[in-house]
């Protein structure tokens, strides 16, 4: 397929038609291939992406409070949910790289794949205002948002992180209180999370200490699946 | 005033008329006054503002690169500087706050009025759409945006530490590598920074090692700054 016919293929599969085309090659153009990369893009698309997807969870879901819709929120814009956008999109195939990247897969990585979402949208933000860029963006979450899961099923970080460990044979983490700041009805907690196997750790802070736990723990998480993805 | 004349302005201030004025009081409540309270409205109006301000600067400073964007946003939208935003609105008269909030002063918390801000703006977004709510957005930021330091005078975060540290006769922060991650091409870095004098630490990660020690760097001044502001 000729790289215009790939263009054409991945316009029709937003829903939208680039005024600009030299908006969509740039949104296509990893930092590996040029000056003229889609970093720029890519940070104004996160933002679209993050208001779209809290337009549509705070009206699909009103039975939700704002931590659950952060939460959400997080696992619909995290970098393997928009890399899995991306392959849907057959996006690999029409990146432009630079010739380090090409060699070495760059075009299956999900960093690289997830950032190109973003400048997507963002480049159609920009070419196309608000209400083009949140068609496509609807369009791209729509199945990732029908696959959610109900609030009553969104186990807390403190849980899954507790849940992964056992069923790894490991020990349990200890949260440890490291600064208590503000008045007393107005704190601000900040916590450790500690693996006593591996010394690994994290902080989270918080208005409460179980607040500050749960984004500790979030953290950690976060920190041992990517570590579990990288040595696969 | 009455609570009425209060709304008016306050409508007036924003530039725009709710057609559902329990959207605007909702906005108005604090959650320590009633159930049906700000905070769904908050992580909209959060998003909101994210994405209009990168709007702005991505337009306002063609020179700036992603990570220069980033920091000048997270300056016009973190706690302070909305907070700022409230108080030329005179908000703290208009917010319904439960008692224990009213008697501890929480109609002057910086925390209480920057999350009211956001929740206006979540609530114009919802009332209007996205076009009057960017408006409405560009007008509280007009000011701030235009009191922004040039691309060039903005620190790296390790300097202002550095220099806040010596500033108060304190010793210089450690950075220690705790994990890099993935292939060597494309590594992931998580980094500590560490304060010998106090036992602080906070930590950062990057796609390189100077990447984590910045952002490390940076939550550890926010989290100072913090206490500064507390104790103060």
């Amino acid at each position: 397929m000729s790289a215009r016919d790939g263009r054409s293929r991945l316009c029709r599969a937003l829903g939208y038609d680039f005024r600009d085309t030299a908006l969509l090659e740039r949104a296509l153009t990893h930092r590996s291939a040029a000056a003229a990369n889609n970093e720029r893009l890519e940070f104004l698309g996160d933002a679209l992406i993050n208001l779209v997807a809290a337009d549509r969870l705070f009206r699909a879901r009103p039975e939700c409070e704002e931590g659950d819709l952060s939460r959400l929120r997080a696992s619909l814009v995290c970098e393997p949910a928009l890399a899995a956008i991306a392959e849907s999109l057959e996006l690999g195939d029409a990146l432009v790289l630079g010739p380090g990247e090409l060699r070495s897969g760059g075009f299956r990585r999900h960093s690289i794949l997830a950032d190109a979402v973003e400048a997507l949208l963002g480049a159609i933000f920009l070419d196309g205002g608000f209400e083009p860029a949140r068609q496509a963006c609807e369009r791209l979450l729509a199945a990732p948002i029908a696959q959610l899961p109900e609030a009553a099923d969104l186990k807390d970080a403190k849980t899954r992180l507790q849940e992964w460990l056992q069923g790894r044979g490991r020990g349990l983490p200890v949260y440890e209180v490291l600064a208590a700041e503000g008045p007393p009805h107005r704190q601000s907690f900040t916590v450790a999370c500690r693996l006593l196997d591996s010394g690994e750790f994290s902080e989270g802070r918080g208005a409460s200490r179980r607040g500050a736990e749960q984004e500790a723990a979030e953290k950690l998480m976060t920190r041992l699946m990517a570590q579990v993805q990288t040595h696969a």
